[in-house]
Parts: structure tokens; sequence; C-alpha cells
């Protein structure tokens, strides 16, 4: 590897040109051995925000971060694998009944999922919450699983792509997390190290999501598309609304319940709409479309499998899930229509809750959350309930209603509400 | 003061913002205090750098780099006081002559100055050539000299500005050092904090000097005599050519040899030209505009005052100066007119034979340097000396001489060669 020096780089992208691939293996390889420093490291990543990144800079940029570290290798697997990543939103369980559902079918989804920092939740946050599951396996477990029971869903090694996460720690602190180059690279990384056949993209738009419009959604949605195809990973991304929450939950134990019914066949319309979507493409890039997820979900083999899924994990699938020990009701001020409902409102009142962390290092509460008991287009009657807010720690409710408050409207009984397309477009390699 | 968020601030400028004057008052003082880590101011500057301040921005640095310390006052001296400041260039002795010939004419000059890093050479480490002179002074026995004496140039104490001494440190290693807010803001502070009446900025244009173009300079030298100006320190700056070494000599005791021959009444003719321009305006700026220094020159009493100025720092201005113990000559190639000779490839040379130094913490050679035996316009004679190189140390002879092949051109006899002006324009508040 040749040898460069930080502050050639530096003055490289600051001064608008173009890295070269020797001096992105450089500085990724030497900040990760701490031979550059933080401090040299967060300048470049304010000189990439502000001035970019060319197509071959960010593949290089994802490829030095892959190489950091090991990288996971399921082709001996009998069966093709595909997973998914979703930048994340409000209600967002996606994951839980999309990864034993698209199992069922018989396509393998090696999910390494995180933790929820913020107002958008984590899905091992919200397993947790099943009495008995652990999200940490060896690779051999996994790879184990994956055989048995077609799915897994657990925590991303240290070992993948450690560059990444120490980045990402970095990035947190000095204003450089909203760099398209930086997100693309960050979770393509993760994805591709973790050796998935086929990928698909969840990129959220709108307030509850980190790209709140659809330009920039579409962009980054590009960008990852590109660096997963020049991989050898067939990827496809899917822009889906974030505007409303996903469901009628946010929080954790609460959104192991929802998607339990959507496994059973029931659950809140979107939320089977967009597990549905998500699973055709992924089925699709994983060579099987021609199976219908649907038929899956209705036979009962989509609950089976999560069923093995949660137990192969220590899970038990019957146990009652934690219920929070207050809770508050939120009633309908009028008779009308719910013409609004804002899902950064929505996260940021389950965060408070105690639904997330405001630290790493903070833990979740596992039945704090919040519950809509409608949805934008439906009718609701004064007095009746239209939130149920839950926390062990009702201290916390102040603040969480705080957040409600402004967060939706209701407008006069007959007004008509068009909703939008929950999945607005697909960007395809 | 009120409380900030370093991520707030730095989002603040980074989207193209305005920070305000709390906004900065906390930052740098959060960082003085190490509240504020490296690696986030170091991603604030970079925005600084590709995003810039306003006036009100740069000022609102200044007046906080300056708040991170103490500030001295010598209005209770019995005479005015100026001080003069050079951004940097190669056989830039002025100061050494400058601050005595000032005294000489009834004005104070509080010079407190800087070492080399780099190229251009510094000031304590020429003076410190001289046997037995000392740079450090507490605050009272720079009052007292400068009271007795009228001119004291020594190192400036940690108690100034010590929140520039931090950005400058770190600055140097996040490829965040030219910046003009970040550079001027730098200058200024100490300058004002040195509590100084008056200050001549003497802003070097060329090749040798940090601004390679005279609308760069201009820009740096508006902001620096703005700031200045606002403080109530009368400041005027020149822009002066930097494309040519000052004199016939780039070291430290070459340099102050020929820096007594200018206070003697001789010296180049450059030297003397400079010097006396930058004289002429601390003098008017410190309301003694009526007095011509080269009377002061001519009569022997500038060379009094550098010989009390030297004495009363503990050196001895009648030993030998340090000699280098090998000597390396160049001569012409050619008969014919130096019709170039460019001040990087000089500066270069001398640090590389010792005159400077690479890190911080590196001594210098007292006796290192380059001396040229013609200016541009000068007639050369095939075989006869062009430069002699000095240093103890004779394997850097290799490495300097690499840097002065290309750094001259002899043309053909007869050629005319017309020399720029030497002060380029000035700059008044």
């Amino acid at each position: 590897m040749s040898t460069h020096d930080a502050v050639e780089v530096i003055h490289a992208k600051r001064d608008g040109g173009t890295l070269t691939t020797s001096q992105i293996n450089w500085m990724v390889d030497a900040y990760t051995r701490a031979a550059v420093a933080d401090e040299q490291m967060s300048s470049l990543l304010m000189a990439i925000l502000l001035r970019g990144m060319d197509r071959r800079e960010i593949a290089d940029w994802t490829a030095a971060m892959i190489a950091s570290g090991e990288r996971m290798d399921f082709t001996a697997l009998s069966r093709p694998t595909a997973d998914k990543h979703s930048t994340g939103g409000v209600g967002d369980k996606i994951t839980l009944p999309l990864a034993p559902l698209v199992a069922a079918c018989g396509v393998a989804v090696p999910q390494l999922s995180g933790r929820g920092l913020g107002h958008t939740g984590g899905t091992l946050d919200k397993l947790e919450s099943i009495p008995g599951w652990r999200a940490q396996l060896s690779n051999e477990e996994m790879l184990a699983q994956l055989e048995s029971v077609g799915a897994v869903i657990c925590a991303a090694g240290d070992g993948l792509a450690p560059a990444d996460k120490k980045l990402y720690a970095l990035r947190d602190v000095t204003g450089t997390v909203e760099a398209i180059p930086l997100i693309a690279s960050s979770i393509m990384s993760k994805k591709i190290a973790e050796g998935t056949g086929a990928l698909v993209l969840d990129v959220k738009v709108g307030s509850g999501a980190f790209m709140k419009d659809v330009d920039r959604a579409r962009e980054l949605a590009e960008v990852m598309v590109g660096l997963g195809t020049d991989a050898g990973v067939r990827t496809v991304a899917l822009l889906t609304d974030m505007s409303v929450p996903l469901g009628l939950t946010a929080g954790n134990a609460i959104e192991v319940a929802e998607s339990v019914e959507v496994l059973a066949g029931g659950g809140p319309a979107d939320v089977v709409e967009l597990t549905l979507a998500l699973a055709r493409e992924m089925l699709a890039a994983a060579g099987r479309g021609d199976i219908d997820p649907a038929d899956k979900l209705a036979d009962g083999s989509a609950m089976d499998a999560w069923r093995r899924m949660i137990q192969a994990q220590g899970g038990d699938p019957d146990a009652d899930l934690p219920v929070a020990r207050e809770q508050h009701v939120v009633v309908a001020p009028a008779d009308g229509v719910l013409t609004r409902l804002d899902a950064l409102s929505v996260g940021i009142a389950a965060w408070r809750l105690g639904a997330g962390r405001e630290r790493k290092e903070d833990p979740v509460q596992a039945g704090a959350g919040v519950v809509w008991h409608a949805r934008p287009g439906d009718t609701v009657r004064a007095g009746e309930p239209l939130f149920t807010l839950h926390t062990d720690t009702p201290e916390r409710f102040e603040r969480a209603l705080a957040s409600l408050e402004g967060g939706y409207d209701v407008a006069a009984p007959g007004t008509t509400y068009t909703p939008g397309p929950l999945v607005i477009e697909a960007v395809r390699g």
C-alpha cells in the first residue's frame, strides 16, 4: 500500500479534487489503525460533505471500509440469500414479519441489524422484548440457523467493517452525518461485508425519515444501488413514504405484537402491503420471483418460520410480552376525520417515553411506546381514544405529549382525505 | 455565557449560515477548556474554510481568542507604541533593523515574535545566533526595556491568546491553515492582545509567501486592517513583493550580519528600502510622521538602539557570529544577466541546509543558510560564485542544491531586466 499523508489527502478533497484509490485506501486503513487522528479524519469528512465524491471515490471508500474487517460468505448454503435494509422510520417493524416470510419462500435472510439511536428505533431492541431472545450469535451459529431455519436477525459482530464503526461514531459528534457518500458507504460496506447475494433497500422519505424529500432519497438510493451492483450484490431500492408512521404502533414489545398479527394473516394494511412489496423484490432479486409471498402468509408457513427463528435464538414465541406499568390516553378533540399524523412527532414521543435511547449506553424500556387508534383518512369521535402512551416512568408523559401536540390534524366530518402512495418508486441497477 | 452544543454550531456553519456572537464565544471558550474536542473543532474549521465568515464573525472570533488569555497594556509608557507583523518571507530580516530604527525615532516597539516553521524562518531563531541573547522576558522586563531602550523583540508568553496557540497547532495537522478568516484572526488576536497602539502589516505576495497572488493578499490585508481598526489599533498594511528573496542572505547568523550592515548605513538596497517604508508607516500611525527615519540610520542612532536592545537581553553585539562548518559554492553557468531568482526555491534550500526546522521541537543551525551574490538585473560571469551554501551538516547540500536548481535564470549578456515594485500597494483603514 502506498504511503500518503493525511494533510495531503485533506487538501486534495478540500480544494475540490478527486481522491485517488491509493489515497482512499491509505486514509481509511491509517484511520482504522489510529495512525490518522480523529481531528484529521473529521476535517476530511467535512470536506467530503461539502465537496462531494464521485461514484468511483464512493466505491473505493466503501471497498476500503469492507477491507478493514472480515467478510462473510454464504455461498455454501443450499439456498440463495437476500437481505433488506431500511434507512429507518417510525413504527418500522417490517423486518420482523419480512425475514421469516422470505425464509418461508425458500430464500435465506442473513439480517445483521442494529440498535436504535434517536427517534427511529432498532430491530434488535424490539426483538429483545421477547423473553429469552438473544441478539449475539457467532458466525457458526448464524450459518447453522440460516441452513436450518432460513432466517437470522442478529447483531453485527465487531469484525465487520470496523472502520465504519469508528467513522460512524466520529460523524455523530462532528456534524458530518448528512453526506450521501458517507451514508451510502456506511450502509453498503456492512451489507456487502455481510455476504448477502441480493439486497433490497427501503429508503424512507418524509418527516420521520432521514431524507425529507424524494430527490435526495432517490440520489441516496441510486448511489447505494450502484455500489451493491458493482460489488456483485443484486440490489434494488424502494423509496417508501415515511411522512406517516407505519402501522398503529411505535415502540418495542407493541411492535412485536403488531408483527405477529401480520404473520397471523391480520395486522394493519400498510404494514402488510410494505412487507409483501419488499418480499417480492427480495425473492425476485434472489431468483425466486415465481413464488407469491402472500400465499405463505395465508398458509401459516411464515408464522412457522417466525416461531422457529425466535426459538433458535433462545426466545419463547408463546411468552407474554412485557407491558408498560403506566398508560395515558389522548382522546380526539372533536368528531371528524384524521387528516394528518406526523411520523416525526410520533417517533419523538415514543423515544421520549423510553422506547429509544439518548446515549448509546442507555437501556430501552421493552413496554414503552405509542399506539395510535386511527390512521389518516379514518373517522374519529370526540372523546374516544386517539393515542395511548405507554411507559414505566410516568414523569415522561409530559414531554411525550408535547411532541404529539401539533403532530396531527382532525378536520370536519366528511372531509375527503387522499393518501399518497406507500411505495413511491423503485430504483434498479 | 450561553450554552451551546458543538454539533449545533458545526451544522450552522456547514449549512452556510452565520454564527452568532454567542455561538462563537461559547465554541472558542469551550475548545480552550477542552470541553469541545479537537475532532469537533477541526470539522468546524473545515466548514469555515469552505463556507467563509463575514466581517462580524471574524471580529467575534478574534475577540473570543483575545478573551481566552491576558491582554497587555502599554498606555502607561512615556512614548507611543507601534509594531510590525510580516506574514513571512524568505530572507525577511526586516524586523531586526526596523525595531531599533523606530525606537531611535522615539516610538516604542513591543515586538512579540515567533520561531520559524517551514521555509520562511523566524525572527527569534535569527537573534538567537547572537551569543548570550535570550528570547524569554517577563512582562515586567519587557515593559522596563520598552521604557529604557524603546525596542523589545521577544517570545510571546503562554498567556497571550492561548486559544490561538491551540487552534494553530490543530490547523497545521488538519489541512485548515489556508482560510483567510482563520489566518487574519490568528495574527490579529495576538497583535491586539499584545497591546500595541499602532500596527503595520507587511503582507507578502509571491512564490516565497503564503499568499501567491495580489488579490488574496489584498483580501487578507483588508480583513486584518478592519480587525485592527475596529479594536482601536491604528492599522495599515503594505502588500510587498516576495517573488524574489529579500537582500542577499537567507539563514540565521548571516541575516543578522546583513541587518547590522543596514544599521551601519549600508546593506542591500531592497532591505533598506523596505525597512524605511515600514518605519515611515509605523511612525505615521504612531503620530510621529514628522520624523524621517533615514536620518536615524545616517546618524548612527538606530545602530545605538540596536546595541542597547541586544545588550538588554543578554546579547553581545560585538561578539563574532557563528559560522557554518562547511560551505559549497554554486558558480554562474555562463556570462549573462540574472533574470529570475525564485524566493521559494531559495527558502527551501536554506531550510534544508538547517536554517529552519521540520518539526516544532527541532533545533536550528545558527550558521546555516544561503548567500546569493547577485540579484535579478545583475550581470554575472561564467565560473564566478552565484550562491554560497552554508551548513554544519554537509550531507544536506544535495537536497538544498536540488531546490536551487531551476530556481534561477541567467539570460544572454545585455538582456534588459525590469524589476517590479517592492512595495506593491498600501491598504489603510
